[in-house]
């Protein structure tokens, strides 16, 4: 049995998603739905599907169009997000609102929705598709709910951390564990080791966001490629935000609050002090415990699928990786 | 066997999607989903699947889930159409992006057409589920390739009858096919049949639409529903304003060209102007010859689908009754 390594996945998937091609008319239509795939990113998605699916079978290229499913699934809430976010760059580029229109992104949006289907139903065994089909949309909608809770949150300052966590579960977490699930069920595993993978999916996916929001305040720049403190300036209710209004002595609240109304600052001041306030607290700490917990308890219910253990190390170590960490 | 009439199962279509519920959290994402749900219409796509199934089976009931999924999907698209044409009212109720705002309209959309998979997969025989999705998706697309159309024919005065007609072919038409097809297929009809139905639902679409077009102009308010000229008013591009500049001589084309270009004018005047152009040019002969043709064009293909006459008179008589046109 052939074990690929998660570049050579990585590369294969590129190379698919690259070669499909969008030449239906009307242009106006498919031209954005091609540059928003063309945009990469890590295609983390399908690279966690294959790999799942290549703890049992070798013919990886079978599920090549489930794989691009989830991806164009991903891209079109990346398309819908941003809009709704008004962000006006992704990945570099300008966001497909900002380089067409508002009407643009929503309807090429929808119909990268469909497209997703269609990829998730192409030379699906019949055997799975129904199986397949449910994770799938349970998951979208699920996605959908959490990217709701994300703008509801916005207006509210008494979120919970576990309003937070749940949110976060929902918009990121499930979409990464139904990528496993999806790719486990295609290739042909048990009910429970399906299952596994897509816990082991939710408890990564908490893991990456709380490193996320850890990173943004206490990353190298140089490594993080994102500007350090960009959710502190606009006030984005992290991990590290929402434990520091929960555990911070009044005075310090008080402060912290101060710097969420402040209309007109320095921002290198606002990072600077709404970070002396995270380190007073202790936020760091807080944080990097819950990491750490997650990170576990994800390899644990790895550990637990029934697969010869020299099998799993390939996803092991990729989520090792994408954490950071030594095996 | 038993035969339903129309009207039957439009009243059990209806009460199956008024007992859904959408009590799902967060609020802000299913309250506007149950509100578009609940604002009703003919529910005419339901009715035609419900039909094409009772051709071949009587236990109608077992595919009220695809039902649902078919109206669920054209309400999603009335939702953001509605929001890309920046309209306040539909059914006589504000639109979504009115009453809440415009990113809710967008994400309780996504989640309608998620849902719209859902329901088409929910209880979807195995045997039957590839093509049905097949069909599905595909007719989802070319439902926004429609709009897309549309849209982009609203900057130009140059479309010509037939890119129109392909148009709306997309944006209306294909829909009413799939409802029937996809009946017809959940019903075990022959291929041949399915394929019959799907192109009388393409023809009986174009019928409709270019009645729409011409009761606007030539309708009865009373009876329409509508206030007449609403489409002269706001320069949309019928059947009956791309006839008549083709077709009309030099001097009249230029009067036309010249109404769709005043900005400041009697509503009143618009109206019975463009009309009187209408007139001239005889656009209502050449619309009616279409309408006439497609609409027997369709009873042909309807004629040759291999089922009992009998069983194929309540098809028949509701698209007549649509049609406003005796058997």
């Amino acid at each position: 049995m052939k074990q690929y390594t998660s570049e050579q996945l990585l590369q294969q998937i590129h190379e698919y998603i690259g070669q499909l091609s969008y030449k239906r008319k009307p242009m106006g239509l498919y031209e954005p739905i091609e540059y928003v795939l063309g945009l990469g990113g890590k295609r983390l998605r399908p690279v966690l599907m294959l790999l799942a699916y290549n703890l049992y079978k070798d013919d990886v290229e079978r599920i090549f169009p489930q794989a691009a499913g989830i991806e164009t699934y991903h891209n079109f809430t990346l398309l819908h997000d941003d809009l709704m976010d008004k962000a006006d760059m992704r990945r570099n580029k300008p966001t497909v609102h900002k380089r067409w229109n508002e009407n643009t992104a929503i309807l090429s949006g929808d119909a990268m929705l469909i497209l997703s289907y269609q990829f998730m139903m192409q030379q699906c065994p019949a055997e799975y598709v129904g199986k397949v089909m449910e994770v799938f949309s349970r998951t979208a909608l699920e996605v959908c709910e959490g990217q709701q809770w994300d703008m509801e949150f916005e207006e509210l300052t008494d979120v919970t951390v576990e309003q937070y966590l749940e949110m976060i579960r929902l918009k990121t977490s499930v979409l990464l564990a139904a990528a496993l699930k999806i790719g486990a069920i295609l290739g042909g595993a048990p009910e429970k080791d399906a299952e596994l993978l897509y816990d082991f999916g939710v408890k990564m996916g908490l893991a990456f966001q709380l490193q996320d929001d850890y990173l943004d305040v206490y990353g190298d720049p140089a490594i993080f490629g994102k500007k350090i403190g960009g959710d502190i300036l606009c006030n984005k209710k992290t991990f590290m935000l929402i434990t520091a209004l929960e555990q911070a002595q009044e005075a310090d609240k008080e402060a912290l609050l101060g710097w969420l109304h402040v209309e007109d600052y320095a921002p290198e001041e606002k990072i600077q002090s709404v970070t002396a306030l995270y380190n007073k607290v202790g936020v760091a700490a807080i944080c990097n415990a819950r990491i750490d917990t997650y990170y576990k308890e994800g390899l644990d219910l790895l550990e637990q699928v029934d697969v010869e253990p020299a099998r799993k190390e390939e996803l092991k170590a990729f989520v090792c990786r994408l954490m950071d960490r030594k095996l």
